[in-house]
Order: structure tokens, then C-alpha cells, then sequence
């Protein structure tokens, strides 16, 4: 288990991460992970840019509260968000959001990212959901707290493991993505972002494309994930 | 408030970061900034490149009728368009013109960019208005002052505020964005560029794609302008 | 003919040359080279990330089984896919497999690349094919090697020479090319990322655009390739 | 009036400035200049990459027949295209031929680029022509010199002026630019892949999209050329 100097310092460096992978414009977007045992998460600061983030700028909250216990600067605005997916969400370590350009296009279009191929199949098990629209009182009272609680509705209605599928898309909004520690989160919205740009031309080449077979996607998912994997060293 | 030379110092690096952020090819787009207290604007000169633009070659020019001030070099021949634009927009501070690709693809195809999503609504409080084409005696008489009359035509007749939407599609031309300053004129314009990209495809993902909801376009916008604001440090 | 290790060293160059040409995003894709005269393939390891592959990751496997005979890392989990193909076309020294954007788009989009223009011509001899979908058993028994057989079926029923069409479109998967070494693999497979791109967009500014020209196919074809080419030096 | 070896580094420039420009890949594309004084043209060599490039390697052939002068490569295999398109256009100095994506997706696609904006307007006095495709004999007989010959038909039977509109697109083919030395040509290539990027979007925006006012498109060209041209310094 990482010590807590150890958990900011990877929650730093998977901030930058975005930047790098071209997931980010100036300060959007943000990447926190959970220590479970201490109670505790650890997030980006808001609207700091990403040229002169340091490891004392992270900030430290409650995962119960969203209470600050370290760290001089404000959290992200979206921090009860991460909070409500990782109080539901008992497998996962990291989180990521961002507006990166194709999977929040696929948000603005208000439409699930179905899994159209390999590349899909290698990481999510199934569509990319996009969550409803948010009522007017969720908007206006507790906006983050319920942007977490509409995707956490969203997997429990549809009956989808969000192991299985790390990823949602935020209707009107973008994607938040996770994985069980913070590099793997990024890594996970990193290939959201590719399969969102290969869909929307997919779909322009063979306007009426179904779903993948079942039968390849279970290969594909299965080959890279759980007890039978055999992709890697 | 700042010097004339730091004026001039902030216009180059506000131009010099268009390339870096991808906003032009060449010569083209130009940035500039006024010091209403001295009735002075500072804008970069008429097709000089990127590469050997040094802080002497910015142009001084009079807000109020155009003469020039300062500097060895014509001005931007967009320099009409600016200063009618500062004459009638009493709270902004820099303003940027360029040719940026996907706002540009908007301005050719004549039409406003609507607010599909929160990356819009965080930065433009409704859509980016695409302004009539003018008329024969527009373009062939004061054409750059005439560019600059239209578009305040379209935030007058539109009853728009400048300060809420700072951004502006000239029909069959470019975007002008502007800001409390150069640099935020420049932010302004990369975010508009971001959200002209994202909008072509989620408009083809869902043609028939309806604004936003206005309560979630209030909670963004609002979370980050105004008096109740809450994003950043 | 290169030695053992040399053929390590291109496959290794041809390997890193992938991210060089933006082709993968973390570890997918592979690239091998065939020693015939020994009967072996080198190719990639499995899920090693480019950044760290040295020349001693490459894996040394029979061409008629696949049997490991040196490296102590796993092979890329395509290999059989790769040994298949050795085994059938008699003629090429490289193959290389990537899930590149464009590509993979119209792997996704279950359609061939016609042929629609003289950069298509001048490498490739005609449409590049797209595979039928495999059937549940060929997916859930010999996976890989199937993945093989079904590249092989299509070429032969559809009467196609490896040599003048080489590469491939994977149905819901992705590319393979292939060349007369690892390098020349790499170069085809660049070029069909830039057929595939302009291809998308060729057709959707003409959607119902036919084949080019024979005549024009040949003539480029043909001043590149064979007997009476005149191209380079 | 430059020296032949001062015209051989123009030549080596113009040509290292298409990746730089990123309009090729591999060896594709040439840049030539003509020595009308001396009756010459310096060209690229054939198939050599743009890494490993040297003055020296330029070529020099007699405007009148091709015939190799300087050099021990062979010339472009478009060399009579070249040639050609020089002993007909009299004011042009430098040519260049690529296979830039979005110029060549419009050749392709068999349209021309219509002008659709002041960017346009500003380089290209009206659309961009797409040459009628070639008959079978011009294919099979003199290849590169008939796409020179029906280059300069598509200008002489439309009424076209190579110094107005200095670019087509070779239907299936690619693009052709020229200007008044190496330099300008590459410049003007550059514009026009910008303007075929961003004509594909804003048609798929506004399907209808008609031709930009004539006023508008004489303002902006004339602003920039010509007697009464105010653009630059």
C-alpha cells in the first residue's frame, strides 16, 4: 500500500498525464485516487494549470465528507463527484475527468458509445453508457454530489459492473473514467477518448452498424481481464 | 494598471501564443489590447511572421481614430474592425482575430455555434452568434470598420451582452473573441475553437441536436463568472 | 541475409517506428520478420511498453509451431496470427498488426478501402480487403491462428496476390500489413493509415464514388512496382 | 536574380518545408523552381528521403526538353508535369506537387474547392479546379506530361489565370501549387490544404452551402494583390 506522500505524488503525476495524452485544455479536467484504509482522497486543485502543478498543491480530503484535511488550495469543483463514485464503487482506486474532444462530443450527442470493435472489447465489456439528463433540482441544489449519483443510477438501472465498463459518459457534460489505482484510470480515459474518435467515423462509413458479436467481445474482454487472461507478461 | 511597454510586452506574447496554441497558419490572426485611460490601442503589425515578431514592432494606434501612435510598422489591416469594437464594448480589455479551423468551418457555413455542452456553457453564456453578411457597400467602402459595425450590430440586435458571449463569428470570414485582456482574449479564442470542433461532430452524431438546458448552461456559466462563483483558488 | 541478432535489431527499429508514425497508442500493435532459411520469426513481446523495449524483449519463436526457442518474455498474443500467414505467403519477410485510427475505422465499418486515387495506386493494387466476420467457433477455439486463416480464405477466394494488396482490414478488428522486411511492413502500413483517412472523407464528399480507372491503377501501380518501374533511383 | 546554386538551396528549402508543413509522407512531393534566364529547372530527385536530402542532390534539366544537366540523380518521375506547366504559364516561378490530405480528398472526390471564405479569397481568386479525369491513351502514352497538358486545358477553357487561382487538383491524383519562386508555391500549398480541410466541414454543415459573395471575394484578394493591395508591409 502507498503512503500517503506516495499516493499524492501519484495523483501529480497522473494530473500531468493529461496534458501529455492531449486529454486537456488548460485546467480541465482532473484525476484523484482513493486510500481506503485511512478514509482519504486525493485530488487535483481547482483551476490550477497543469505547467506549475506540484506534489504540495494536491489536496487531501474525507472520503465521507469531501472534508479538507491537507493542502493549502481548494479542491476541484468536481471533487463530490469523485466522493459519490468512490462511496459506491468499492473496486476502484482512481478516477479521471475531462472534456477530452471525441468522447465529449459523443456526451454532447447525448448517445452511449456501443462497442463496435477490438479495441472496444479490450478494455470496456460492453456500450460506454451516457447517463440521462440531470432534473433542474439536481442541477441546482447538489450539482457535483448528483452528477455522481445520476452515473451511479445509471449503472445500478442498467445492471452494469462499473469493473467491467470503466467509464461514462456525462450527458451535455464529458466523460469521467476510472480504474484501480490513478495511472490506470488515465490509461482507461485514454482509450475512451480513441474508441470515441473511431465510432463517430465508423458509424459516418456504415450509418446502421450493430453491435459487435457477443462472442468476440467476450473474447477480446477476456484475453486481457480476469482469470483466464493470457494478453501480456 | 500597466505601463505602455508592458502593454506592448503582453500584446506580443498574447500574439506569439496563437501558433503555440494552433490558432493560425502564417501571419494570419492578430491580437491587440487597449489602455482606455491614455485612448490608446497596441496591435500587432500587418503580416509580419510569428517567428522575428519582437516587442518594437507592436503598433500604437489611436482609439479613437486610428493614427498612429507608436511604431515603425503598419498596423494589422484589421485594426478598424478592433477599434470599433473597443469603442462600443466598454468592458473588454484585448481582442483576437483569427482563422482558426473549426471556427472558421462554422463562419463559412454561416451559422451560430450553439451551446451543446458544459465546456461551452463554462466559458460563452449562450450560443456564438454567426453575423449577417454584409452588404456591397459595406466590403467595398470602410470594410474593416464595417466588419466591425455588423458584429455590433449582432450583439444589439440580439440584445447579446459582450462580456457574457466574447466571441463572434464574422459570416463567411473567422471568429474575433476578446477579453479583459490580451491573454484572455486568447483563452477565450482556443476554448471557442475547442467547442466549434466538438460541435461539428456532435451535430452529426445527432442532427436534430437541441440547445442545452438552460438551467444546466446557468449552473456552469455561473459557477465560474459572477459574484457566486466557486471554481478555481 | 542479416544474421539472427541483426533481425532482432529490425525488428525492434520496425517496432518503434509505430509510435514514431502515431500508429499505437500504449502497447498495441506488433511487428515481426521472417528468417526463412532457419525457420524462425522474431516478433514483439506481449503488453511491453515502447519506451523500455530493448533488442533482447524480442522473442525468437518457430515458424512452423511456435515454439519459443529464445527471449524469457512471452510473445505478442498475435503471433499465431502472424505464423499463419508466414506459412501461406510464400513471399513476404515483415507483418506488422496496429489498431491505427483510420484504418481500424473501416476494419470497424466491416467495408473494404476501394481504391480512389494514385497515392491508394501507387502501393497497393486494387480495394484493400476487409474479412468476413469469423464465426463463434473459429473465435472461441484457435482465436489467433483463426484470425490467420480467415485473412489467408479471403485473399484466396477473392483471388487477391499478397504481393500486390499487402494488407488487410480484420472485420470489428483491425489492420495487418505486411512488406518484403519489417520496415517495408511498417511503410505499407503508414500508407494504408493515409488511404483510410482520405478514403472517409473522399466518400463523404461524393458518397456514391466509383472505383478510379484501371488504366490509372496500372500506371501507377506499375511505375512503382515490377519489371518496368521508373520510380526512385 | 539568384545564381544556379543559390536556386538549388531554394529548391532544397522549398522541398524540406513540405514535412515541416506536414503536406507529405515519405518521398511524396516535389518542389521544382525554373531559371528562365538560363532556360532550367532545379527539382527534387526521385524517391530520396527528405531526412538524407543535400543541395546536392537537386537536379537540374533543361526547361525545353527535360534533358539532365546537373546532378547524377534522376529527376521526380513528375518532372514533365512540370515542365510542361512552366512553358506554359510564363509568370509562374516555382512549382510543387503533394499528396496533402485534404487537397487530395477533394481530388478524390472529383469537385473542386469552391470559395467559401475570405481565407480563400485572400490567396485564390475563385474555386480551385479539378481537372477533367485523363483518357485511357493520355494514361498509357505520355503519362506525366499529359497531366501537365490537361492541367493547362482545365485553365484554358474555363478562362482561368495561373497567377489567380495558383493551385489544382489533379482528379484522382492530387494537388499541384505554384507561386512566383519555390518559396511562394509551398506557402500557397499550404493554403490551400487549409482551406480543403476546413470546405469538407463547411459543406457537411451547410450541405447547400453556395459560392461566397463576389464583393467579398474581390475585397480580400485585392486587398492583398495587385496595385491597390494594403495588406503587410
Amino acid at each position: 500500500m502507498l503512503t500517503l506522500p506516495q499516493l499524492k505524488q501519484q495523483v501529480l503525476e497522473a494530473n500531468l498525464d493529461l496534458p501529455r495524452h492531449k486529454l486537456v485544455t488548460f485546467t480541465w479536467g482532473n484525476v484523484s485516487a482513493v486510500d481506503r484504509e485511512r478514509g482519504l482522497v486525493v485530488i487535483k486543485p481547482s483551476g490550477v494549470e497543469y505547467a506549475h502543478m506540484q506534489v504540495e498543491d494536491m489536496v487531501v480530503v474525507n472520503l465521507s465528507d469531501g472534508q479538507r484535511i491537507e493542502g493549502s488550495k481548494k479542491p476541484s469543483s468536481d471533487t463530490a463527484t469523485h466522493l459519490a463514485l468512490y462511496r459506491e464503487f468499492a473496486d476502484i482506486g482512481g478516477i479521471v475527468h475531462t472534456h477530452s474532444r471525441h468522447a465529449t462530443i459523443w456526451a454532447q450527442a447525448g448517445l452511449d458509445i456501443p462497442a463496435w470493435g477490438t479495441t472496444h472489447a479490450d478494455y470496456f465489456y460492453g456500450a460506454i453508457p451516457c447517463t440521462r439528463l440531470m432534473t433542474a433540482d439536481e442541477i441546482e441544489h447538489d450539482y457535483e454530489l448528483d452528477t455522481g449519483k445520476v452515473i451511479i443510477e445509471t449503472f445500478r438501472e442498467r445492471g452494469i459492473s462499473p469493473s467491467a465498463i470503466p467509464a461514462v459518459l456525462v450527458n451535455a457534460h464529458g466523460p469521467f473514467a476510472w480504474g484501480k489505482d490513478a495511472h490506470d484510470a488515465v490509461h482507461n480515459a485514454v482509450v475512451l477518448e480513441e474508441i470515441a474518435y473511431m465510432g463517430i467515423f465508423s458509424r459516418q462509413l456504415t450509418p446502421g452498424i450493430g453491435n459487435m458479436q457477443q462472442v468476440l467481445l467476450d473474447k477480446h474482454y477476456l484475453r486481457k481481464h480476469g482469470k483466464n487472461a493470457y494478453y501480456g507478461q
